[in-house]
């Protein structure tokens, strides 16, 4: 059986013979091998390095005492850094799964999406998570910044997690039954330790002593960047993020402090970062530097037929992700059809198609060359004098007899026509192709060792064939030929192409299927036959999931995996979290929709089923384990206890714990209430208290949803017990809403206590810094409102205020109204890309507060658009506002009025003020005040506004102000465009 | 070329399939493997424990900027703990350095005794240095205590310095130029981070954070292990270990400080201990618990011949310590023929041998049997009842009438007598053999994984034979045989021997010179003949040092190095103390006694002699390089600049710098003096200068010759630079004394200094404890004093209050006068010492203060005891306080005093007084005051002192008195016995 330190020794052994060093852990505590400054310090700069070591991890966080089967405080990584990316690092690490006697091509080896970053220390970095069978052991990224400094050359890292491995090979399912070294278990071995080190970092560690630890660090850091020592400078940076990540596990680092930390050491990680290079420059660079691949050279082809030939273009690339693979493929069409468009070269449809790991065109019917063609250039007009055109003729190389004559818009000019001939195909197309492969971008790009690409993932082979002729294609380092790769466990991972017409069968051959609808076909065809006779796949439900997979594997093999029933006693939610984000699989349901006791997932590639399956059901069961660990934890836990541990949980610094904010919310959702009932009331006891829960620590996306399951269980009502869900709703944009009132008043509170507290504290977000989601927020509270138009008299401004009154630090009143504007943008925001006319957008906007209200006057406005008689009073009164000085007070002498039509109109005026209800909508308001549309038109035509008597004046503007001043509580009517 | 990774690789493996564990490095910053957890908790408790691991040993006091070619701040340690020792560790480690493709029998292998402690954390344990032609490449221990714990069962600890090892085998000079990996060299990967952490640690460390730091680890520690955690208390205390270690590198660790650091630390590392050893005991010892090996069962041993044969009994061992051999042996010698006289075996002489792995008994002409003997047991009287002699009969077992009579102390007694044979010698043998081999003791013994034996080094065979046949000697698990071992690289390294009578002939062909005189002859000739061409052996001056060699080699062979000539510009001092001290080489100098550039070392075993040569070579070139680096940096600083750096040494931290203690000296050295010279004067200035020379801070035995020479080469005067050379005298007991008055003065002056600082703050020395060496101070004033006759006007106990009032502290006169009881007890000490009686010294101790006008005293005492004329004086003195009261006033009215007996002697009184010079000796007095013994004895033979009459009573009294006082200042009268 391999051992943990004999996997160690391979793995050592191993990157050794690929010329790595070895160096020694870290002395200080780190919480990955990336902090080890043989990581963070030595991929800077041009100097070239490789380099292995382990790196025991410590995460206080992960402390479970050891009795949590799979979390360790303590776990062990192996590092393996690469600089520069030697151009095959998947294939160096496949290698390295062999020297542990994996058989990779039995097992299933995927390299899924992985986006890694860790803002304290200014770094991040494209890759994957490597599973095997469907567990993640590895994590494989090509560095893009370190310290905020750019990479060039980028760095591969390459970091396993030794525990995961061994526990999978060894086949055990507690990191303590692993065999550690002949005859002695990890448990034997670091069992006391793992637990006494939790009860450090959970109960024991002295927080104010780890602040002072932590100030002291940060200090010394700093004082070292001042002194230009980065080495151990970056040593003080390491401890900062220990002793930050103690107070962490200890539940003392509030939100605010957490970013405040996560900024200094951001600062400082990248003081050191540029001190470390500047010192590496001075030193000469004394390993070296890297000297990046040459550009490739291009080739002259001469085309062999004169006969149309289908042009077959491979972009081979390291896996992509799924999202950036369909897009790739879209931007190829776009690209390549339009700068096709530009050559004169005579060609067919235009098809693509991706996978993980390529994108491929196929063009039919391209003609051998470009057509012939004659250009003109145009000289001076006909006539013009002899110095001209003999100047255009010697400019243009000919005599001055063979100039032409043509017409420009009707005018004569004299012009010389050149006859070009087209260019043979190859030419063209290693041309085009150049440009569609270079510029292929992605959401985020990155770069790797090639000089002058950038892309979502590494490029790493070209085929360009136009027939069976190798399209001189040249980008960057790459040169096409005709040499694809298919599975890289497949025997003979290179395949050579013979010719474009039989590329798509060679890769059907290999087993690769190229289209994706064929995928997803085989995706969905395979697991219902898998399951048909017990259950079904919820096709359209798992949509997204499906389309997702479709992009993550190029051979489709849906395999059946089955878990233990018992499992099925957890929430569904917690099961299909699981399957669904952790892990890709398909969940199986029966008839009625209820959870069957398997999963489908889809392989890559011809495993060993048997293999697949055992390996996915062991990593299955071990994350429900881990949840059923936490729920039977939780279940026993009564409700009230775990809202007192919210008293443990910092919100931030300055607006207390998350037990002041439940309390908050609390009241505020009572107050909002007309009249609580006793569902809110014990509601909003309980609000959020599932937050003190494992499970949801854990799973943070199930707050509410367990909140409702314990809920129940601890015995109170279904109302409660749904009003504390709904109080989280909406979690996102396109979640459900509360669906009863007293959801809908805590999910209001909830929100509204957000907004209020973090705009005094940390002030609304900017830009696209929003780190404590308040836009989020607000855009709940709009939601929410909107969606309950019995709530329709709840002020969501006045509301914000009765939040502010129960902060603890103060809300000014430029606070909330800054609060209040923000509000309204993103009414108007979310309105108009629901399709409402900007300008009637604006025109509600003064309801911000009330958003279903304004949802009423939009929809009415949408009717009553196309009301004349609305119309005709919307024109009254922007009539009356447009000649009414600002600043004109609604108010005059009927006395002094003399005239008819002045006096109808004041009749009017009077008549519609006393009729109308302040509380009317736009409908009622028309009703009301249509009859003044007549007694304006009538005053405008007969009544001189601007009379010479300043006081007549004054009462007729006074008059007209009447008018203008009509349902402007309703409507902003300038805003209106009619 | 064996590359560092290489190495570490190779050693990991080999210890790996030893059964070793693999673990990782400490993840915070340590000293040395020993307190990575893995080592210092695994050692406490009786769980088995193997495992190797790197540790990268962090020495702030050792960094130098990478500049020194052979020291670094962070040096690479392989650690090996087995645990229980398993019977062969030095053969297991023999044969790693075989994996390091090191050829053992060619090289010069040797294990030099080394006694290691780590005080701060309770654990000591014995053992050697292993050496490699002379260079230490790893530590070797038998682990004894950890945490002040016992350990039961010992662990054995090898600790290697692999980039000593490394630069060896690769034969580079510089650590840097190491082949760290193919191609790369340590400098080029560590050498900026080598440089950066020396700046931290040397001079940009902060020390009051790191002050912080210190106190908030010790007090996480202490709190943790109120917890009941040792693992996280533990790391703390390492942590406080690294703080301490930063302090000290960056000086401001003053000798209290480090006192109670190491007191706290020990108390926190030995509460850790306790708490392990606990708590592995409540988890039921995971990994099980050591079976000590079982003893050994003797055996029944019939004798095949009647002839005396030779009996041999060996001791085998592993490397005893030249010291403890040499005892051994003698104890050897003492046990064994005292026990065989306790026997009725005939034998003929014994003779005894050591080596440093061995000790042999050899006892001529042994009986086969023991002489038969009639043992008479005695009954009652002849002529008791019947019934007791009956009863007599019975308890014997015999009949009554077989009884016989036999006279005791003349009396009839009825007695049985039984005749007993003689047992058999190899029965008797075996028994006595035990309790020798079973009873050895040195003067630090250990222990090692026999259950019942404690010696200095372990003892791992015993050979006994009584001609050829096995002695059956069993003691605890060892068993003697016929099989001796021979030198470990010998190709049979296990020799059989056919019979004691070839044993030592056996022991001979393989090459082992058993007898010490023999290897000194082999030694000393060898090494005469190897220079005789160009130089000698000082054979008198190396004395000691030979006599240590002779007992670190079994087959001795001399050879002889070289060394740069260049390097005689060095002191000589500097060379013999590193050819001495720390290489055990004989020096070789020319006809006048110079030194020439040659050493000769003695190795063990037929070596390969150019590749042993070579390796010495290379290992005194790098020491007197590093010392020469020094050398010659420490002549380009001015004594001045020297001086100044005193400031930054801490010489306590309540009695400030080294030069405010520098600065005292020279005050108090000047106010000593009547009046001071300018040589003194100048002497003053500099005096302790060179504790601020980089040689010095290296080998602190060199204080004062440095001083001497850098003095000399600044252009002071020889008498100044003689003077601050003496300042240092005496350095330990035996040393010379200062020649000059001014060194005199300012070795009085700094011993003053320090004893009356230190009384006031730390405390005379109690017990053993005197780790300020308080003790050598008083030692060395009374020395000084005493050679220095021409100082005796000066007072000790006066100079110290001078001293005394210097101190930045308050020294209170409770404390001076205990200082002074201090001094007069070791005065006191020091010449019962030398042979003075008891009560002569006492009788001068009242001139503890001036220790040489006590020896004049003394002297004179000698001389005058067998004076009639003192001895009546003395008689007389005697008298007259024998029969004065205590508190009596010498005074009286002489109107009063009528008889004339008492006339006589009121006027020799008178007389006397008038003509005792106030300063005189003990020879003066006498001859002055002799003549008061008549008149004494006239006035006790006439007048009755006791007269009725008071005043007259009082007058008598008054006069005795007077007598009783007469020399009182020169001699303690009552404490001579005559």
């Amino acid at each position: 059986m391999l051992t943990t330190q004999d996997a160690l020794a391979r793995l050592t052994a191993y990157w050794t013979d690929q010329g790595c060093l070895v160096v020694q852990p870290m002395n200080t505590e780190v919480g990955a091998g990336t902090l080890n400054p043989a990581t963070f310090l030595r991929v800077l700069g041009p100097e070239p390095w490789r380099v292995v070591y382990v790196e025991p991890s410590v995460r206080p966080d992960d402390s479970r005492y050891g009795e949590n089967p799979n979390r360790l405080q303590t776990h062990t990584q192996l590092q393996v850094i690469l600089k520069p990316d030697p151009g095959n690092p998947q294939e160096l690490y496949l290698g390295s799964l062999t020297a542990l006697g994996i058989d990779v091509a039995a097992h299933d080896v995927r390299f899924v999406e992985d986006n890694w970053a860790a803002p304290a220390m200014g770094a991040w970095g494209l890759g994957w998570e490597v599973w095997l069978d469907g567990l993640e052991i590895t994590q494989f990224t090509y560095f893009q910044q370190a310290g905020g400094l750019n990479l060039d050359p980028p760095s591969v890292e390459i970091t396993y997690g030794i525990e995961r491995i061994i526990m999978a090979l060894q086949g055990v399912t507690h990191f303590k039954d692993i065999e550690y070294a002949k005859g002695v278990s990890y448990g034997e071995v670091f069992g006391q330790s793992e637990y006494e080190m939790s009860r450090y970092y959970l109960d024991d560690a002295d927080v104010p002593a780890n602040r002072q630890l932590l100030e002291i660090y940060a200090a010394e850091a700093q004082r070292l960047i001042d002194a230009g020592l980065p080495v151990p400078a970056h040593t003080y940076v390491l401890k900062c993020s220990q002793a930050f990540n103690v107070l962490d596990s200890r539940g003392a680092v509030s939100t605010a402090d957490r970013a405040a930390e996560f900024a200094r050491m951001r600062r400082l990680a990248g003081d050191v970062a540029k001190l470390w290079q500047a010192r590496r420059e001075e030193l000469g660079h004394p390993l070296g530097v890297v000297a990046p691949p040459a550009p490739a050279a291009g080739f002259e082809s001469a085309p062999q037929g004169t006969a149309p030939r289908m042009l077959v273009f491979e972009v081979g690339t390291e896996e992509m992700p799924p999202g950036e693979a369909r897009a790739a493929r879209a931007q190829l069409l776009r690209e390549l059809t339009e700068r096709l468009g530009g050559t004169r070269l005579a060609h067919g449809d235009v098809r693509v198609h991706a996978t993980p790991r390529r994108l491929i065109a196929v063009v039919g019917d391209v003609a051998a060359r470009e057509v012939d063609h004659v250009r003109t250039v145009k000289g001076p007009k006909a006539g013009a004098p002899q110095q001209a055109v003999a100047g255009f003729a010697r400019s243009q190389g000919v005599a001055v007899e063979s100039l032409r004559t043509a017409d420009f818009n009707g005018v004569p000019h004299l012009v010389v026509e050149r006859h070009e001939a087209g260019r043979a195909a190859p030419a063209v197309l290693g041309e085009v192709l150049a440009k569609v492969a270079g510029g292929l971008r992605s959401a985020k790009n990155m770069r790797w060792n090639d000089p002058g690409l950038s892309f979502t993932r590494p490029i790493r082979w070209l085929v360009a064939l136009w027939g069976d002729e190798i399209v001189p294609v040249a980008v960057s380092a790459l040169l096409a030929g005709r040499e694809t790769r298919v599975l890289r466990t497949a025997a003979q991972p290179r395949v050579s192409v013979a010719s474009a017409e039989t590329f798509m069968e060679t890769l059907a051959i290999n087993g690769v299927v190229a289209d994706a609808d064929d995928r997803r076909e085989l995706i969905v065809t395979g697991a219902q036959d898998l399951v048909w006779d017990t259950g079904r796949i919820d096709v359209a439900g798992e949509s997204a999931l499906i389309d997702q997979i479709t992009y993550l594997v190029e051979q489709p093999t849906p395999l059946l995996g089955t878990f233990d029933e018992r499992y099925l006693e957890l929430p569904a939610a917690v099961l299909t979290t699981v399957m669904r984000k952790h892990q890709r699989y398909l969940a199986v349901r029966d008839a009625d929709g209820a959870l069957l006791p398997m999963f489908v997932t889809v392989a890559n590639g011809q495993v060993d089923v048997e293999l697949v399956r055992a390996g996915n059901e062991a990593v299955l069961r071990a994350r429900y384990e881990d949840a059923a660990f936490f729920y039977r934890a939780d279940r026993e836990t009564p409700p009230a206890e775990m809202r007192e541990r919210l008293r443990r949980l910092t919100f931030t610094d300055r607006l207390g714990s998350m037990a002041d904010r439940a309390d908050r919310i609390a009241a505020l959702a009572t107050t909002l209430a007309d009249e609580p009932s006793p569902t809110l009331r014990r509601a909003a006891a309980l609000v959020k208290f599932d937050l003190g829960a494992q499970l949801v620590t854990e799973m943070t996306s199930l707050a509410g949803v367990m909140a409702r399951d314990y809920a129940l269980n601890a015995g109170e009502t279904p109302a409660v017990a749904q009003a504390v869900y709904e109080a989280e709703l909406p979690r996102h944009a396109g979640d459900d809403l509360p669906a009863g009132v007293p959801g809908a008043l805590l999910s209001l509170a909830d929100r509204l206590d957000l907004v209020a507290g973090l705009s005094a504290t940390v002030g609304l977000p900017t830009g696209s810094g929003d780190p404590f989601a308040v836009r989020r927020a607000v855009l709940g509270l709009l939601a929410v409102h909107r969606a309950h138009p019995e709530l329709s008299g709840i002020s969501l401004t006045g509301a914000l205020a009765a939040a502010a009154a129960l902060q603890p630090v103060e809300v000014t009143p430029e606070m909330l109204a800054d609060a209040g504007d923000f509000l309204a943008g993103r009414l108007e925001q979310v309105l108009v890309e629901e399709g409402h006319p900007v300008d009637r957008v604006r025109a509600v906007l003064p309801h911000a507060g009330r958003p279903s209200f304004a949802d009423l006057l939009l929809a009415q406005l949408g009717r009553l658009i196309a009301d004349p008689g609305f119309l005709a009073l919307a024109e009254a009164i922007q009539r009356a506002r447009r000649i009414v000085p600002d600043g004109t007070a609604a108010a005059y002498d009927p006395a002094l009025l003399k005239e008819p039509a002045e006096v109808i109109l004041h009749e009017a005026v009077q008549a519609v003020r006393a009729e109308l209800d302040p509380g009317t909508d736009l409908a009622g308001f028309t009703a009301a005040a249509g009859r003044i549309t007549g007694p304006v038109h009538g005053f405008f035509s007969d009544v001189f506004v601007m009379a010479d008597e300043p006081a007549l004046r004054a009462a007729r503007l006074g008059l007209l102000a009447c008018v203008r001043d009509l349902g402007s509580d309703l409507l902003d009517w300038p805003r209106l465009r009619l």
